[in-house]
Formats: structure tokens, C-alpha cells, sequence
């Protein structure tokens, strides 16, 4: 979290960090400025020392909203750089930046670069930044950032935020199921008051539009997914498909704070008025691993690579093929049991095949637990998925309590 | 357009393109694939040659709706990289980026690189990759950049797309409209049926709805802003302000397509009931200005600068400050005429302080045109803003229309 941030630099020997690019949907910037509305700013940190915010004079209200120490762009008179520059804007921007490092301090020692950009811009301000500070090395992270690693455990008012979008994704869930119990079968499928059977665009377009009603965002959209096409872990629906008794349906959710802050996720599996037989069972399985895993393997410091292991031995155990068994397979249980939430949709820890020794269940990590099992050719899928919270005692805390249950009762 | 891409890259002396990052919410891959769902993709072109994109295998069906030419990545086995990298995650990543390149035979020559992503993967990446590729120089453009440039006029379907976000933009308004029709006034404000005062947060929120109904997203936000709030061009309102009667609002909408596609940039001024005497001063200025600027300056090939110079001449004319007479003001006219619009809400070419002399209204541009007038002491502003295009055979088209009137008539 926030507070180990000069350790972790100390650990990668990183003597300062850099961070660019807007403040909203921009991961590491809102980390630092809190989802103000910023256009474009510049971070920079020393460790050891508070972080320096340069802002547009325009923006002066929102940057003074960060309570951080904060610089105004205005002193630095682009046009005397461009002068220095020999009217060269690409120049007089990388001397710019030159200036803003040598003003807190920055012309050696290692610094670490990060942010969301235009990668034209970033590689060109940096590479000639770098040959004019041929004491500072600029340092790019390809792989789990010190930043993203800070951002993998939690403080109290992160997990407010996150509980927030919980409480919010429960109830657009529940919305939903109601939605679809207000309207009556015909002929195995859902229909409106016309009689024209409801598609899964419809429904889609009211979840988007509860999402706003209760003011958080979807940018990523969501997955609602019926018959094969729940089958499919990556399918996100069929726009024009109806509502069709009996199938089983993949409802997973992942609303973002509006301004691009905190996520939540989350995965109903639905049967309309009644499951098939294969359905019943597929979900029993999956129920099974889910209520298996919770109570018995997910615990403080369990590793995410044992995690993923005993999802496998219990799908397997139960007679499903896994991507354990095979890496190729399309049916079975075929992703991971999980992933760390906040920011970024998917954060670290990994809970899956990707996990390393350094992916495990620490106090602090929020993570959702997510066993599914996928059967395309039958036409099915199953996943259930609940975001958890490591507290600093230990204690495990679903963010947001929704029930369970597969079937929601259709009148004929 | 697409069509002066060899051309434009034969001019900045490129020998081939490499855009990264995800196809939505990334303008420079949006060009090329048209929104389909990507998480991570890379396209690369060579000059003279058709685009190949390389697209995660779980995404197959999605990079196929492109249509273009493109390869697996599972092409390109990881383990065997990061074997070949001695167990080095970032070093396999950039070993990936080699062999791709060298499968689309270029090892030389002169590529620039595009598109939205995270700063440290970038510059980790392509710094390895320079220095892996002598022979070929890797180039990040930091201002108008050669893709922005591609991008400044507009073919007839991206047009299409334009308009449709116009029809979308219009709905919403009139609906905006309509919905303070429907309150009455109490005590100089707004008041719902409950007799309470109705809020711009309300306000915002319902066009937040209505966006996400007609099918778009606004992932900028909108603009709703009332008394002094409308007299700071940058203020996008605050969500407590009662409506009052007689003051102006400033109602600047700029949606977006799902999935982060072309948008539509639209403002009218409204007072709710009637106008205070120097509100209706204000309005019949700008609009005056705004009727002279589009029926005798606003023609093909007009130059960006003369267009703002002629906008400062009219005010000024009127008796107003501008920037132009001083930089630093900020009463009057206080930004620049308009802006290219397309992927991004603000392209070229520029139609303000910042224009060059590329910056001219060139067949096939998309342009806004938006003067506007700002008063903050005096707790008020003005902007009237449509989107034109201009016609391959040089005639201006609104793209969607809506009238220009100032008062929203409301019942006592």
C-alpha cells in the first residue's frame, strides 16, 4: 500500500519515481491524486520525500483538491524553452521536463517511469531526456511494476472504495434479477408485454443504464452470456440472443468508480425458471469448488499457486478436465481461480497459472475467487465469483453479500 | 485519411508503422480496427503494405472482424523466449517484438511507434528493442504526429460515425430540455414535485442515463454549468447548484461510441425562464459572432489562424477582451475558435492560439466551431458550439442540428 512506497523503491533501487499522464482512467496518477479531473500532469517523488504534483494553470482548483505539493505549469514559459529549444517543440518539451527534475532535486540515481500514454510521446520524451541526464537512469518496468506492487495490498480507505462499487454491483445485480422475474414465458423464451421475446442487448442496456443511475461507470462492459456463449469464458454475449428457459446463464459484472477509480467484480450463474439436468449438475460442481475452496483453502498467506492447484485437484476429482491437465483443453475448468482488484481489473496477486512466489493471499490484497467450469459443445457454462478482502487481522470479508442460488423463478 | 497513409509516411520518412496497446479507448488502434474487443494487440505496416495485426488467440473471433491480415500470437511460444532470455520476463517480451518484426521483414529503416499505453512497459520494451535492432531507428513523434496527421481529415464512413454521435447528441439535449420544461419555478429556482429545488448533479445525471440509453458513453463527462460556474470555460459545474431562473448555463456535451469510438462536440447557452438584461447581451454577441463566423469565414481552405484572428477581430469589435489583446485575461473571449474532433475530442487541426500553418479547413476535416464570451465576476458565460465538415466538394455541413435559442421557457 501507500506507505510502502519508499521501502519498495528501496528494494528496486529506484531513487525516484515519475508519473504522467491524465489523473482520471489512469491508474498509477489517480493512485497519487485521488480521481481529481487533471488533463495531463506530471508526478514526481523522491524516496524518502512527498510526491510533487505539476499541473495546468487552468486546473489549478482540482490540483490544490490532491493536498499534495503541487507546481504550476505557468513557471515554466514554454516559449523561452522553445527559444532554447531552436523552435524545436519536441526539444523544448524534453527541456522542460529537464527543468522540472533539476527543481526537486533529480539529475542522478535511478527513476522509475510510469503512467498511462501515447507511446510515441513517452518514447520520445524519454530517450532524449535520458541523453541529456547521463547521470539519471531512466528506468522502465516491464513486468509487476514497484508501483503495481504497492498497489497490491490495500489500505482501509481503498477497500471503502472497492465495498462502495460492491454495493453498488449487488444492486444492479438484484435489479436485473427482478427485471427478468417481471416478465412472463412463451415458447422457452422471456417476453415483453408486446409478446415480443426480450434479447440480451435489452437487458444489457438497462444494466448500463442502473450502472449510471447509481453513479459508477462500466468502460470495460459486461458479460451476459447464454447457452454456448456461457460456455465460452470470453464470450460476452450475443446482443440479439432471447432469454431462453432452462440455459444457463454467465452474468459477470465489473463496474469501475465514475472517473475511472476503484473496481468491483462479480459472477452470478442464472437458470431461468428451471435448469436443465446437465445445468443442475454443472453448477452443483461448481458450487461445490466454490464452498470448498472458501472455507477450507482461502486463508491469510495462503499462496496463490496452491490455490489454483487445489481448484484443479477438485474439478478434477470430480471428473472435469483442466487446463492443468491440459493446457489446450476448452472444457473443464480452464482459467484461474482468481486475480487481485483495485485500480486495474486485474491486479496482482495472480491466483492462477501465472502466479509466482510472490503472489499470495497477504493481509491487505483484495482478490476475487472465481471457479467455473465451461462446456461450449453443450451448450454451457458456470462460474461463480466473489471479491474478497484479506483484513489486517487475517480475517477473510466478502465485499458484498449476494445470494447464490442458480434459478430465478419465471411465471408461465 | 487511411488512404494518405503511405503517402504521409513516404513525408515523415517511414519506413513502417507499430501501433500496441488495446483496440478500444486507443485511438491510433480504433483507426485501424474499428472497435472490435482487444485486450493487447500490435499492428504493424510497412509502407506500401497491407497491416498485420497480432491479436491474443482467445480474441481470434474479434481480430477476424477486422479483415485484416493477421497472425496468432500463440505463434510465438513464451517459454521458448524466456529460455532463450535466461528466465528474463521483460527480455523474452522484447525477443517477441523482434521475431514479429523480422516476420513482417523489418530489421531497418525507420519506424514509428503509436498508440495508448502504460510509460514503463514502453520504454522498457522499445529501449531493449533499439538496441536489439541497430539497423533500425525506432521513432516516437511527440507532437502532431504522423497517424494525428492521417487523422485530421475524415472519410465518408468515419463521417457517418460522426453524425450518428451528432443524432445521439441532439436526442439528448432536446430531452435535457424538455425535462426542465416539465419543473416549475419557486422562488427564482427549479422545484420537483415535492417541492424540493432540483440540482445540476440531478440534472447531469439523467443525461448520463439518456447517453447510455441511445446506445453512446461520455466517458469525458459533460459540461452543466450555471452563473459563475459558466463564466470559467474549464469549470464543468457544480453538482449542488440550484437552476435559477435568469442565469446563464452553459450545456457542453462531448459522447463518445461505445467502446471508445468516434465522439460528437456540442454547446448551447440556455437561460431557464427568461434572461437577466446582460445575460441577453451576452448571448445575442456571441451569437452574432457565431452567425458571422459561419456564413462569411468559415469556407474550404480557410486558414485556422485567420479564422481565430477574425473571431478576436468581432469581439474585440463588440468591446470585449480577448487573450489576444491580453494573454493573460480571463473576462471575454479567452480560448480558440474550435478544433479538429474524431477519435480523440481534440484533434487537428487547430482552430486557436496553437494553429500553424497546417492548420487549415481543409476538404474532409471535422471541425468545431465554438466561440463563446466569459464573465466570471459577473456570474456568467456563453459558448454556442456545432461540429461542421467540410464536403469533399467544399461545402460546410452541420453535422447535427439543433436550434440556438437562449431561453427554456418555464412555467411560474
Amino acid at each position: 500500500m501507500k506507505s510502502d512506497l519508499d521501502a519498495l523503491m528501496e528494494t528496486k533501487d529506484l531513487d525516484a519515481i515519475l508519473v504522467t499522464g491524465p489523473a482520471q482512467h489512469n491508474p498509477d496518477m489517480f493512485y497519487f491524486t485521488g480521481g481529481i479531473h487533471l488533463t495531463q500532469g506530471t508526478l514526481i517523488k523522491k524516496r524518502g520525500e512527498e510526491p510533487v504534483l505539476f499541473y495546468s494553470p487552468m486546473e489549478r482548483d482540482e490540483a490544490a483538491k490532491t493536498g499534495l505539493k503541487s507546481i504550476s505549469s505557468a513557471e515554466y514559459n514554454f516559449q523561452e524553452f522553445l527559444k532554447e529549444a531552436g523552435g524545436d517543440v519536441s526539444q523544448a518539451t524534453v527541456l522542460i521536463y529537464k527543468k522540472k527534475l533539476e527543481d526537486v532535486s533529480i539529475t542522478s540515481g535511478r527513476m522509475g517511469i510510469y503512467g498511462m500514454r501515447d507511446v510515441g510521446i513517452v518514447f520520445g520524451i524519454f530517450t532524449a531526456l535520458q541523453k541529456l541526464l547521463p547521470e539519471l537512469e531512466i528506468v522502465g518496468e516491464v513486468s509487476y511494476s514497484m508501483l503495481l506492487e504497492a498497489r497490491t495490498t490495500k489500505d482501509t480507505e481503498e477497500v471503502e472504495h472497492i465495498r462502495a462499487m460492491g454495493q453498488i454491483t449487488v444492486e444492479v445485480v438484484g435489479r436485473t434479477a427482478d427485471f427478468l422475474k417481471s416478465h412472463k414465458a412463451k415458447d422457452g423464451v422471456l417476453v415483453k408485454e408486446e409478446g415480443q421475446a426480450l434479447t440480451v442487448g435489452e437487458v444489457k442496456r438497462k444494466i448500463d443504464m442502473w450502472i449510471v443511475e447509481l453513479g459508477a461507470e462500466n468502460p470495460h462492459g459486461t458479460i451476459f452470456a447464454i447457452g454456448r456463449d456461457a460456455g465460452v469464458p470470453h464470450s460476452v454475449g450475443t446482443p440479439e440472443d432471447y432469454l431462453r428457459l432452462g440455459e444457463t446463464i454467465v452474468f459477470d459484472i465489473f463496474i469501475q468508480e465514475k472517473g475511472g477509480g476503484y473496481h468491483y467484480d462479480f459472477t452470478r450463474t442464472w437458470c431461468l425458471g428451471h435448469a436443465t439436468e446437465q445445468a443442475q449438475a454443472l453448477y452443483d460442481d461448481v458450487l461445490a469448488v466454490y464452498r470448498q475452496i472458501m472455507d477450507q483453502e482461502v486463508k491469510v498467506n495462503a499462496p496463490g499457486k496452491l490455490l489454483q492447484a487445489r481448484t484443479n485437484d477438485l474439478f478434477e476429482e470430480l471428473g472435469h478436465p483442466t487446463s492443468r491437465t491440459d493446457p489446450k483443453t476448452q472444457e473443464g475448468y480452464v482459467h484461474g481461480l482468481g486475480h487481485g482488484l483495485g485500480l486495474d481489473v486485474h491486479e496482482r496477486p495472480a491466483l492462477g497459472a501465472t502466479a509466482t512466489d510472490k503472489d499470495i493471499l497477504r493481509q491487505g490484497v483484495v482478490v476475487t475467487i472465481e471457479p467455473g467450469l465451461y462446456y461450449p459443445e453443450r451448450g454451457m457454462g458456470c462460474r461463480l465469483e466473489d471479491t474478497i478482502y484479506v483484513q489486517p487481522d487475517g480475517k477473510i470479508e466478502i465485499l458484498a453479500d449476494y445470494p447464490l442460488d442458480l434459478i430465478i423463478p419465471i411465471e408461465d
